[in-house]
């Protein structure tokens, strides 16, 4: 008898779309693996939703919509057109909500308001929306604790390439006394080309944005928020404290010219854009700068489009993660893990 | 009011110490983070135990022992001379056995004896004793599972370097298609150092010996036959099927030259002694040998007596994990680690 998860799922754009087609291709194998049935129960996106009655959607159907990039809105027999998220989260019938809405670093919004209707209703969330976790950590908190339910983050905080996880899980009982990430493939891409290829950072940008690694305005990568964004939520949960964004100092790649990339090169060390932060006498810092590695630190080597981070113990050593999937299909990955941990393992 | 978790610590050498050692000095953080009271209730070595009443073991005291090398049975007003590991498995009321008796790849004696009386009395095995788990792994799950007690085996598989957690935690709902290790730190002290220095094999291993890394006898590391255990033990935990070691194609590094090492280099490669496992088809085949890897190879940066393994995932990409300090401090932080993640997370 397998257990029976089930989920809303919120934004039907890239990563949601590579949610639902996940569930549809792994549905049999987390079955036979896991003992877990796991229905999507609704689908909620900007013009209206798709709401089971009972027995979860029809993957195959919403895994040929996703497929066609149709809206959710249009999945025969369940579609509602107009349909809101808000009414949606209060009215289905799920264990989990999964938050795949874009992240807005301004007011967090669509996505906070989402994620407090699941949390009242005593619904884990898991989520790929960096904005509500960086804006509002503490209201979060506070509406799981009341209800009971947890927030599970690892789809925002680098998608498949595992940081919260091994901060919380692997390095138990140890310290953690600083970490260091490459978080952003966009910027790491970029530099990783000047270095290689002498491009100029305009050609390495250009080249970025024509193969989709960087998107049209990919600002919030290259000028080191989406790092920040990143950083701030994994200190915020493997530290005793809570950062805002603005407390951290925060440089870009904007400015690093290809005199930069080759000097660094004569010294053996190569310029990569690190997010960093450290736990000292009771006092977290973080910062976001363009630094100088030498070519046997354990990021130096951590290439193009991949991520990876360091933490450093102090009873484990240092323990490096790189890697990781930079895809929506990455993202789904890591929303399908969270699921996983929060219900099932 | 803290939760109060009970241990039976068996093996009073360089690694039961130092978790002695590592539970005295964490004892108040590990109540203040996790809101566990950690107790010592017996510990027993060759030639007799010590066993509290209530309370666990008086810490400082046992630190001190510890630190002095002296014999567990002379711990003052609770030591036991003569009383045997079954005896005290069997009469001292604790939820967790800390295993830390030496491995022994014949029978996997005498700890194999002591995770079946703990499991039959239902308690929790957390282990640095590679023996059991790869001479009897079924007979161990067996009791187990009769029991409803777990097996954790983190510090047998590698250590301070997560592998396990990664590959079934980190990584759940992605499909682990292959792992490929550097899984012993005296193997690739001596490769790194014949790569680096053009030292001779018998050079190199002569100066691990000297610096503690090797042991006197170090055939078990350079033969393979560690690596093969490690590859053995986390393979059957990641994959359906249970390997024994006589299956695993099994070479060490005892043939290879600096001529090799030099042809590799000429090359452009670096040769490391690599566990590899494959599931494909149902199908679970693993292998121990030396392998030249590229240079961009996600191992070949591997230091000297660090480790590292590579998780090749259907929907994540490959995860890539390396460091994790080698010493017994790292293995008694790996127990700690499971009996948190058993009884505690």
């Amino acid at each position: 008898m397998s257990k029976i998860v089930r989920v809303i799922l919120c934004g039907f754009g890239h990563v949601g779309r590579a949610f639902a087609r996940l569930i549809e291709t792994k549905h049999a194998d987390l079955e036979r693996r896991y003992g877990v049935d796991l229905r999507i129960q609704a689908v909620v996106d900007i013009h209206g939703a798709a709401v089971a009655e009972s027995e979860g959607l029809p993957l195959g159907a919403l895994a040929d919509l996703a497929a066609a990039h149709r809206p959710i809105e249009t999945l025969e027999t369940f579609g509602r057109p107009g349909l809101g998220a808000i009414e949606t989260i209060r009215e289905a019938q799920a264990e989990v909500l999964v938050e795949a809405t874009p992240t807005n670093l301004v007011d967090g919004e669509p996505g906070r308001s989402h994620m407090i209707a699941a949390l009242d209703r005593g619904m884990d969330v898991v989520t790929a929306n960096k904005g509500p976790l960086v804006l509002a950590p503490t209201e979060l908190e506070e509406r799981a604790r009341a209800s009971g339910a947890r927030v599970l983050v690892s789809a925002a905080a680098a998608a498949a390439l595992p940081t919260l996880d091994v901060g919380r899980l692997c390095t138990a009982g140890a310290r953690i006394e600083s970490i260091e990430g490459i978080l952003n493939g966009t910027s790491n891409y970029v530099l990783g080309r000047m270095d290689e290829d002498g491009c100029t950072y305009e050609e390495a940008l250009g080249e970025a944005q024509r193969l989709g690694i960087a998107e049209a305005d990919p600002s919030l990568d290259v000028e080191g928020k989406d790092t920040r964004s990143k950083i701030v939520l994994i200190a915020n949960r493997l530290f005793e404290k809570t950062l805002t964004l603005d407390e951290v100092e925060t440089e870009g790649i904007t400015r690093i010219t290809r005199a930069d990339i080759q000097s660094a090169r004569s010294r053996n060390q190569v310029i990569k854009l690190i997010g960093s932060a450290r736990w000292r006498g009771g006092d977290l810092t973080a910062r976001v700068a363009p630094q100088a590695l030498d070519r046997d630190h354990p990021l130096a080597s951590v290439g193009l489009a991949e991520k990876g981070i360091v933490f450093y113990t102090d009873t484990m050593g240092r323990i490096i993660v790189t890697g990781g999937a930079s895809s929506p299909t990455g993202a789904a990955a890591a929303l399908l893990k969270d699921i996983l941990n929060a219900r099932v393992l």
